[in-house]
């Protein structure tokens, strides 16, 4: 399984996944000529445009992008895809079309078999068991939370810690918190900016310069950085 | 209907509730002995806890508090309540507890025939028609997003205006923007944290002193202050 999941998209001064071009070079590798892309968790911009903000970086890569609501069978075009990418913004729209469109068991077989997924955001909210670490406001029902599952933990991207001053809402890590109250057997891992994980097979990398805090039912929190080996993640619990 | 829906009950340097002590005082006005009080909302603290939060208030107004989740039969203990009292927590959690146990019609039907109903964050998204527009992270699934439906209209609780520096996440109002966009017809109501509604019948009208921004699908959003007119909130469509 070859895995490429990123936080965000958008980082302060930059184009957008400009921060993340050489992560995603070296994940293709030269050997992929184009990616399929997902852009279902776009609401107030078409799937066009959301296509069109992608292509600066992938053009500089000199790798092309089909976006699967041009195709007339969505399905065939995962079975035939070279790579797939999902996109971020509403994990609630994404979902419910993957689900709507019978494209969750077909993306997991082909990804199972191989296929590299690249996801960023609700992109890669959806690479968890659930939906149910998204920080997305829940504007429709997917009819289900349950989610592709390429990976046994939880994502929650966009990870901050605090809360902007005046803001009496819950924090992040109390939000995670109670997410673990109802399910303690599940991990957590708390996704910063900038940074994504890399999954090759049974080896988890973090990319990026922030520390990844990883939450587990019962335990403090803890802070890892690129260094640490984040394999637990994948291990069967 | 008599309704008074809190955006929060934490403020700044006062205790639980403190800040609407008035408001609720002179909602119940002196002649409620008890009010019945559903802590399904909270999560990572006991039932229990959650009463006793709410007693320092509540008694300094000579009023009763009791948890439904102390009662026997807690449909009729609905049934039998002077006042109901809804408190905030996760949104999700409340809804597959207010759903799996045959509340929200009896609620509903109460509240129709004159019963207060005092709700606070959670307590207040699930008083509209659905929870779409709660800012909890979906930790369960509540098999429906459907709510009580006491209002026609969805209040964002904890309306926070922009993002913290370094946040590029959505902001709020780009979230209820996606939430519009899916529902065209639904008015949305920014809640700031202090703020609430009270309902009298067709009456509705804002409490404290922060703006409330109302959004409406393709119109600029509008900034109303409490000597405002709110009752197009509460016509129908």
């Amino acid at each position: 399984m070859r895995l490429l999941l990123l936080s965000n998209a958008k980082c302060e001064g930059m184009g957008y996944l400009e921060h993340a071009r050489e992560h995603v070079r070296d994940f293709l590798g030269g050997t992929v000529p184009r990616v399929l892309f997902v852009p279902f968790a776009a609401v107030t911009r078409s799937y066009d445009d959301f296509v069109g903000q992608t292509l600066p970086v992938f053009d500089a890569l000199g790798v092309a992008v089909e976006g699967i609501h041009r195709c007339t069978d969505p399905v065939a075009a995962v079975n035939e895809a070279p790579a797939l990418m999902i996109g971020g913004g509403n994990t609630w729209k994404l979902l419910r079309e993957l689900r709507s469109q019978a494209l969750l068991p077909a993306i997991r077989a082909r990804v199972e078999r191989g296929m590299p997924y690249i996801g960023w955001s609700a992109g890669s909210n959806v690479a968890c068991p659930t939906i149910m670490t998204t920080n997305d406001m829940p504007i429709c029902d997917p009819h289900g939370f349950d989610a592709l599952g390429l990976v046994p933990f939880q994502i929650n991207p966009h990870y901050l810690h605090g809360n902007p001053p005046g803001f009496k809402g819950e924090t992040r890590e109390e939000r995670i918190n109670e997410y673990l109250a109802l399910h303690p057997d599940v991990v957590v891992a708390g996704l910063r900016e900038g940074t994504a994980f890399r999954v090759e097979d049974a080896t988890l990398r973090l990319l990026g310069d922030a520390e990844c805090r990883v939450f587990r039912h019962g335990q403090p929190p803890r802070e890892l950085t690129r260094g640490d080996d984040f394999g637990f993640l994948l291990a069967p619990r």
